[in-house]
């Protein structure tokens, strides 16, 4: 993309509004704008991290062999009513009446609707496991919406659910979901620990939040420091290996590790040496939950059994925050100068500053690193607007590309650019096929 | 995908609801389920055609210079007060009261938020032109839902919107629009004829619809019929091109072609010699309209002119039934036996029938071609159930893949297996790996 043909509307000032950091960058960046409390639009920077974001999070859920789909925003009244939810929930819940004033909602979950799809479809034990799985707009009316998208109203959201025979096959499905969600925070380039948790109004007794540590985190949050020695990295898993799942699910939640929902000072003293006690903030970027017949069981989601009784199903369910993710990023990735976006999700894969726009030397130097650039399957933007240097590095900067070219007539003289990297600042000066061949190796090895 | 494996709830019978083919069939071939009138899920079969259509779209907007971003479901009612579009738009605008008794609405169309938005980052002629477009639910209270995705209330569409600094910039943005809808429809197979129509509550003088012919259309049209053998095919088009963008507008409307809102039967005849006249029915999957200054002078959505002095930009807002697009396809594209889905939008490239679950060299010969096929980039759906022959294929009939290869062990005796056409019927006998590479040719040829 050329940025003289990009909309990327950044701000010199720093929003009043914004409290935390990932929402006055996020802002600053040009990527958000909110249209109403707690409601944003995604401009086409933020837009486009939201995108990579959903991508990571659909391959690896298919990887995992979960199955997507796609639920509508608005549900009838009807099957929550049936499941005794709808007048738990309370004011979060947004209600509307249509034209013939028929109860609808905006869903902030849909174990009732998928469960409704479930009973109407399946019907015998040979169908089973299965998790089905959307990426889907949800609304929550939160009584104060703050800090940009990580306390939104409007959200992006991964709900997943499965159906199984047995509790035992059920907390596989669970531990499944668990190794999916540490590979896919990792290909984000978060941290993401599992802490016991609270199940709250989905309900259950086995439940575990992920939570990226951050000090603009809404949790307290109590661990053993090993945690955050433990790496998923690229290790082959079989999803349909209850041995392999149940072994990951142990290492990574076998220390103590738990929210302030569910800490229990005693046993925290008890399990961990004082000097590996860790007390953080964190933020919650996912929940998995086994619930069992909670649903299933008032819903009337059966299946045939192998001696051909009906059996109510055991589910969960599992969510992944996904434009909540954008914030958990931005506070874990940052510095003075703006966001530093991990390979894994940055909106272009390198930037490129030509610092005299307009010398000829330097506009065909440039044109043939964008075009060697796509050429190899990766997507520069390329700042091509008639400003000073200072303004280009600092927009750079500020939305956070991992690598950045620059080109000037003094460089090219000697046959060089330079290409500089944002996490370190560390700057090398390389001839420009190097320069490519070496951002394209990176985006290769990851 | 291993059928086994999957989700697809194909029914036997044909729901009695249904009063539509693709309705019908989108229910039968487990694409779709209600769960309130008008309001659909979108089960695996449909949502993966229905992301197929969404990429399709994408990458000819993108391919035009658009900008995609996203903006929310929600939003706030204040906006449409300023434009006085509040009170006009009647029930079929769904509204809610948030907690705090504030007014909020179900996005219809989005050219307010989207007008807010640049005004409020944009105030130079520099940064012209500029079309920004997204994908995103949208609802629409109906009164008399029906036809399934036809005319649901929750739908999916494509929305753009274009700021240019002249009315002829804003008419090339018509007219660029106009080709990129034109390669879009042609790469999902479909024939979409542009004619001139009303331009209803958008407002505007310019407008045209895109029509797929088909008996079950919602609008009467009447044309010429040398319109219908027009192509776009594959030309390589300069969208910054005016001239050339102008050259395919007047190839494409030129001839007469209206909806039964436009229609003038006075000029019809004297236009249109007799044996050329057609009446027939019209599906509505798209329009576009220019509607000048409607939106920016009211909401003071101006610009710095040349000349330093603030100039209220000209806009249009052009609009692509995503959702809405697999009804009209499955109308266009079916039999007897069920879908016939064009290989540009089909869910599964290619299915594979078993004849004999079970049977070692069968099973083994099944499990080369999957593996094969996905070498190849290619996603197979294989029918690896326990299921008498006839049921395989009645199954793989409805749900409309565009290429079948049966294994049977008779076949394979004589080293071969069936390649099946869905559209022709035909069938022939190959060797596996030709099966196979006749199978990528075709979609390599795309």
């Amino acid at each position: 993309m050329r940025l003289s043909r990009y909309f990327l509307p950044v701000l010199k000032e720093t929003p009043a509004e914004a409290q935390i950091v990932s929402h006055r960058l996020m802002l600053r960046a040009g990527m958000i704008k909110q249209s109403a409390s707690g409601i944003y639009s995604w401009l086409p920077l933020g837009f486009k991290v939201l995108r990579k974001i959903e991508n990571i999070v659909h391959e690896e859920q298919i990887r995992a062999g979960h199955i997507p789909f796609q639920m509508p925003t608005l549900q009838s009244a009807d099957l929550w009513r049936e499941s005794g939810r709808y007048d738990d929930y309370g004011e979060e819940m947004l209600r509307m009446k249509d034209r013939h004033g028929r109860d609808l909602l905006f869903t902030p979950t849909a174990e009732e609707l998928v469960t409704d799809i479930f009973r109407s479809h399946v019907s015998s034990y040979k169908d089973l496991p299965l998790t089905l799985y959307q990426i889907q707009w949800k609304f929550r009316d939160e009584i104060r919406p703050r800090f940009g998208v990580m306390r939104g109203r409007e959200f992006y959201m991964k709900d997943g659910y499965n159906f199984d025979l047995t509790k035992e096959d059920a907390l596989h499905a669970y531990n499944r979901h668990l190794v999916s969600y540490l590979r896919t925070y990792e290909r984000m380039g978060l941290q993401a620990i599992p802490m016991r948790a609270d199940s709250g109004p989905i309900g259950g007794d086995d439940t575990h939040e992920f939570l990226v540590l951050a000090e603009t985190g809404e949790s307290e949050v109590f661990y053993d420091s090993v945690i955050t020695d433990l790496k998923f990295g690229d290790r082959d898993i079989d999803y349909d290996s209850h041995e392999q799942c149940q072994a990951v699910m142990e290492e990574f939640t076998g220390r103590y590790a738990r929210t302030d929902e569910t800490h229990d000072e005693a046993a925290f003293e008890a399990q961990v040496p004082q000097e590996r006690r860790r007390t953080a903030r964190g933020i919650e970027v996912g929940q998995i939950f086994y619930f069992g017949t909670k649903y299933s069981e008032p819903m009337g989601a059966t299946v045939q059994g192998h001696d051909g009784k009906p059996v109510p199903v055991h589910m969960g369910s599992h969510g992944i925050g996904v434009s909540r993710l954008l914030g958990a990023i931005i506070e874990a990735s940052h510095d003075d100068k703006g966001i530093i976006w991990p390979e894994g999700v940055t909106p272009f894969h390198c930037g490129i500053v030509n610092l005299k726009q307009g010398d000829e030397e330097a506009d065909a130097a440039c044109d043939a690193l964008y075009q060697s650039l796509r050429a190899l399957g990766l997507e520069p933007l390329y700042d091509d607007r008639k400003e000073r240097a200072g303004g280009k590095f600092a927009t750079m900067d500020l939305i956070g590309l991992p690598w950045r070219i620059t080109v000037g007539p003094r460089g090219l003289k000697n046959g060089v650019v330079e290409l500089t990297c944002r996490q370190t600042g560390e700057s090398e000066e390389l001839p420009p096929e190097q320069a490519v061949a070496k951002v394209a190796q990176i985006y290769a090895e990851m």
